[in-house]
């Protein structure tokens, strides 16, 4: 529909007036007057945020948690909850965290949060989206003189890419070793912490208890391709994957390629790339959506003519289930011992520390964001994040909910990642209805 | 046979008087006064030679090429040269050249040689065998006050380890660009060998042409455990095998190991990891001695969380017949592109030019070395070099022959290499004694 000028300002004067009767009051959520996402304001808002930390050529972006990129982008992002009439602090973990007071003190804190540190050379979508999100609803609030029951808060948590460091000291839950990480920035996670704002000496201060948060709520970009796939608009997540990774070592006899016949060699490298095969078939041979992925691989000594004696390799294999994870493991190690033997070598297995459990999102903010969606007139999916996120940290301490967002060709933590501005609009859209419903009250009944 | 030592004297008396009958006089290669290598002073050159390049733990040594322990290990073999009453130089390529004059200048020289570099902790035999028992020979014949018709040469090569520099330059076929590779030492081919005396800007004053050399014999240990296997004395070397390596380049498409479905994947190291069991199936599935390795692999980015976009690996082909590394690579390269396709990924292959072509021994030197072995009580086997040796480059010029002896276990290029006494004093008299039938005219018989 196109309207002509006059219309469009009598009809703006008329919302206005209507505004200005009921300043600051309970947001009319059961009624149509619905917010609607400033698509231009949340698309201008990620443009000025991608000039922190641009990479000087391919389009993206190396704003790594504690960077002068970083702490100069989280000034920026302060700047905007303040615009948006959040009253802006930093917990001691350096989350940076801006509040709106809601009309009703007795009830507990909706936390809309994301980050967006990013990895070295990563794109402009990925946790921003989340936040800016978060801040868009808040404006929407600000420039509506809306107030809603709960306290609201929006957070732009620590060192996403580096360990969930922020959530997860907000759970509680980060370990006192984790403070000495050193991460691509040269800082130690402690002295990013401070150079953010935070007090690592009292990092206990940042935790958040059970019952403190009425739900948590993050819209994400989905890093992989099964919207797009499926032409679906909105990721409704079932819950974040648990990650088990393991190394490991595949012990050989290092010899001399010219020297060493066929029938004497106990070739680690051969070895490994059956183990290999089998870590990637372990995932395919049962249904469902679990996977399992070797990443990363090194071969001693590492000459083309000399048989490697050694080769570490990693393992990781995620789902959301965490006894699915063990079967797919179990079947991998079966077949390891298979290869061991075969190959004349020795094949071990060693727990890594970096493993997360699943963490299921709520099923009635499932069907809050679901139906929220279905009112804007988006399709849905059910679906697992395979990345982690903060929100699986919340988890712990609150019902959270995930809302996702198409990844063009699915691609990721590269320059080349993108989500349209209407795919945007959309999930913030989502996620500002969701928010609205879960005020109202929708989770208690 | 046990002797009493009155009785020993009493022989060496009348040995001696013998020699002084006859002082320089044509060695009596027909008698049974053939040379009996000294093993333990054979043993005490070896173990004095250990010390250059020593390595404080573990009993190997590093004397890499151009290195200060390389430069005063080639000192201490000079001292040995001349001590043996050979006359020594350095040609314009490095190689140290000790030279006893024969009684017939008419006749072209007979070269006996090895290396006395090693790789970095590498062992004590490889290579250092070789000079040590070349230096055995002329010290025999010093001590025996004989001269053979030919003239000697004893030859301590420069960089076998590194391209077979100094062999490759008496061969006239060391390329320009080699002198400006810099090696583990941290010295440039053209100023190490200025550092061993050389002369890098007159290098083709180095070569030798075809008809200077009567023949070339190299000691060697085997540096494969195929004689220890068998339990053989000495190998007849019957080539050094062709060498084509290949640098391969896998690309699939890195993306997020959690939110990529695995068939959605391209993933590169499954493709690697089908490629490398292809590489080893290659070479089994021909009869024969050929072998195959894939030694190097780099899978990019690297990271346990991401599925790798590219890998890059090195395949290596090695036989004595050029028409079958052609075959084995031709199947490689077949099954690279099933794997390809079903993978959806692209292989490249990449020739390097580091690569040998098939250096035959001569049979005549063959057979000249099994005689001398049969004659000596030892038992041998004809065997491929799967190793390179400098030997490869003098066949360009010249007929040549080589001798294996055992390695313990298999192993080389590492500080636990190791050939006991006895098996290097077989080697030492079968080189010797190889050498007096071709001074006596064997070859042309």
């Amino acid at each position: 529909m196109k309207m002509n000028v006059p219309a469009a300002v009598m009809l703006l004067f008329v919302f206005g007036c209507l505004l200005l009767m009921a300043p600051d009051s309970v947001f009319p959520t059961a009624s149509p007057h619905l917010p609607v996402a400033d698509s231009a304001r949340v698309q201008a808002h990620l443009t000025e945020l991608a000039h922190f930390g641009a990479d000087p050529e391919g389009g993206g972006v190396s704003r790594v948690a504690f960077s002068d990129a970083d702490v100069a982008g989280r000034a920026y992002v302060k700047r905007l909850m303040e615009a948006a009439g959040l009253a802006v602090r930093i917990d001691a973990a350096g989350n940076l965290i801006g509040r709106r007071e809601g009309t009703d003190r007795t009830l507990p804190t909706i936390v809309v949060g994301s980050h967006t540190d990013s990895v070295p050379h990563g794109g402009n979508y990925d946790g921003d989206v989340g936040v800016m999100g978060g801040i868009e609803l808040a404006q929407q609030l600000r420039d509506r003189h809306a107030t809603l029951r709960h306290a609201l808060e929006i957070v732009d948590f620590t060192d996403e890419e580096g360990g969930l460091v922020g959530s997860r000291a907000m759970a509680g839950e980060l370990s006192p070793a984790t403070l000495n990480l050193v991460n691509t920035s040269g800082r130690s996670v402690r002295d990013g912490i401070r150079a953010l704002g935070g007090d690592p000496d009292a990092i206990g201060n940042a935790r958040r208890g059970h019952g403190d948060l009425a739900a948590y709520v993050e819209l994400h970009i989905e890093q992989g391709g099964t919207l797009e796939h499926t032409h679906t608009d909105i990721g409704v997540v079932e819950g974040i994957v648990g990650i088990h990774w393991w190394e490991v070592t595949i012990t050989g006899v290092a010899n001399h390629a010219g020297t060493t016949p066929m029938d004497q060699r106990q070739d680690a490298l051969v070895a490994a790339s059956e183990l290999v095969l089998a870590v990637n078939s372990a995932a395919t041979q049962f249904p469902g959506r679990q996977v399992a992925t070797v990443g990363r691989i090194r071969a001693e000594p590492g000459a083309p003519n000399v048989i490697p004696g050694r080769v570490v390799l990693s393992v990781e294999v995620r789902d959301l289930d965490a006894a699915r994870i063990e079967a797919v493991f179990e079947r991998i190690r079966a077949r390891a011992g298979e290869i061991a033997r075969g190959r004349g070598t020795s094949i071990e297995f060693r727990d890594l520390e970096a493993t997360a459990v699943p963490a299921l999102t709520d099923p009635r903010i499932q069907r809050i964001i679901a139906g929220a969606a279905h009112e804007l007139g988006l399709t849905t999916m059910g679906m697992p994040s395979g990345a982690g996120h903060d929100a699986q940290d919340i988890a712990r301490i609150a019902p959270i909910g995930m809302i996702f967002v198409p990844s063009a060709g699915g691609i990721s933590h590269a320059p080349r990642e993108y989500t349209a501005p209407a795919d945007i609009a959309n999930g913030v859209n989502v996620l500002m209805h969701t928010v609205l419903a879960i005020d109202a009250g929708k989770l208690e009944r």
